[in-house]
């Protein structure tokens, strides 16, 4: 049987060459291309694993697991990353789970193949064993698996408190966030309640966590739910929620003639264009999805090069947009 | 050199379970797939593509190429094509060529290789042989190449007709409408502007189409864009732009204290979640992104199992959706 070696020699290129257009990645004129064709066809050759393995194998595509491409979120980073990536020589494969342990599970098997080089993990539905035995690098945006497999996640502690802060001085008493009723204690960005309680609690101002199943990624469930919520509850003067859900209240209060931020003020956390692009300028926790991206590739090119980490936990920092939904 | 059959005999199970194995498509007990990779070893079997040839090959991934991920009309289209492939065995690999010309024709050369069983395309930036010589299922979105490569597309005809109802009903005298300045006579969705000067010229409606360069997806942009224009142009009195545009039209006239819709009336095209975000509710012309992704997957296993279609053109109707941007 005849190597890539005998291939190179016989259409005159670098061994490397041969390797790089079986692997796809090469920049080399038809004409070579055409010859080393043809010199396998000639030799008979047949590339296979082993023999791409002599060699420096590189897949060129770097995977991004999502709960949801629609998301404005995760569309908006994935966007990022790409551009990122695209950078450094890489693809974007972008795969969504719709939030489904199992279907998770069918994408971390189908990526443990040779298709990708890396995976950066939007979603985190697995045991943490299941992301440890993975065997290729690993990205967490946003679940702490343990000290060996990095995270890059927004600081979400800053978040809560910079919210709090904001109803605060828009003199609120009885705040109402969502949350996501799916999160646990390894979910990061949890914090921002956390950190939103704290801080108000500090202060003597009421609050409330409210959890809803976020992904189901419906507007007009949201908005009667926000109906119902401000009709019954009238002592409620502040909410923080995800900018899709912030987006319901705004007009939640809008139909019931409720004024804003006179008598309700509203914080979206995450400010993607969906609260950009609403009439109403929304006061927003705004993440540096731009950042988070470019971090998060940095990352994976390191751990794809075999280089050390300086840091496994990088925390990018958030900032509040104040607009006209506070006072 | 030993075979996957060898292997099979060696681990004491059918040789297509061997291959599934190697696919990663396997459902096999632990037990099993450990005797088989045993047997590979001790025969020092390499698979090869040759091999895996041998048997019904499957990616079992769809490619869709989209210009960009973050743009709600593709994020949304994307998850209801995953969707309906992952109910038909299916996963979906959704890359985005950034409107590149040069990025999606890499992006092609790659999808050629054995990554995917096909693609359905959201992009058209190659010549017409670039997808003819493609060699796998393609599925054009909104791109007519020839009669032999299948196109899934909104009634755009429609949607023009019924955007210029809208604005003929509310007495607009003078319509705007914003294109895209990269569309040629072979993108589907340009009908839409044609339809909508027709209608409006039979009228006698004044009508003028800007063409802006879409996919910056700059809303701050688009939001400067729009105080201008409606500064500069105030006989100005209907517009029709993608939903984005739109509300940037809307979030202007709101900053320059012109009435909408007494004084200036809006229809957003494509529906997506950005139009009902709003605060107020805006007129849209409905593409049914659910109906063009359960037709689109449809049309793709067809291509996959080999059958043949009984029409190469599918229309997906559009209807309005009226809102409070229009009298």
């Amino acid at each position: 049987m005849s190597s890539i070696r005998d291939v190179a020699k016989k259409a005159n290129v670098a061994a490397c060459t041969v390797s790089r257009v079986l692997n796809g990645t090469a920049n080399v004129s038809p004409e070579t291309r055409m010859r080393i064709e043809q010199a396998m066809k000639e030799l008979n050759y047949i590339p296979n694993e082993l023999a791409r393995g002599m060699f420096k194998q590189k897949a060129g595509i770097v995977a991004m697991l999502v709960p949801n491409i629609r998301h404005p979120y995760f569309s908006s980073l994935a966007t990022y990353i790409e551009d990122e990536l695209y950078k450094n020589g890489y693809k974007l494969m972008l795969c969504s789970t719709g939030d489904d342990i199992g279907r998770e599970k069918e994408y971390l098997k189908i990526l443990k193949s040779n298709i990708v080089d890396g995976v950066i993990m939007g979603v985190n539905n697995q045991k943490p064993e299941d992301y440890q035995e993975f065997g290729k690098p690993l990205v967490m945006l946003d679940y702490y698996v343990d000290d060996k497999i990095p995270l890059v996640v927004s600081d979400h502690c800053a978040g809560g408190r910079l919210a709090a802060e904001e109803f605060i001085r828009s003199g609120c008493k009885y705040v109402l966030h969502i949350g996501n009723e799916a999160d646990t204690e390894r979910v990061i960005s949890y914090e921002s309640h956390k950190a939103l309680q704290e801080v108000l609690s500090e202060h003597g101002i009421r609050s409330r966590e409210l959890d809803i199943k976020w992904n189901t990624f419906d507007f007009q469930g949201y908005l009667e739910l926000a109906m119902l919520i401000l009709e019954k509850y009238p002592e409620i003067d502040g909410i923080m929620a995800a900018d899709m859900p912030a987006c319901a209240f705004l007009k939640a209060a809008y139909k019931l003639g409720k004024k804003v931020p006179e008598e309700l003020c509203i914080v979206s956390y995450d400010g993607t264009y969906v609260a950009r692009t609403n009439v109403v300028e929304i006061t927003t926790v705004h993440q540096s999805l731009k950042e988070i991206g470019k971090v998060s590739v940095d990352v994976m090119l390191k751990l794809l090069a075999g280089e050390r980490l300086k840091e496994n936990y990088v925390r990018v920092g958030v900032e509040i947009k104040k607009g006209e939904t506070t006072k």
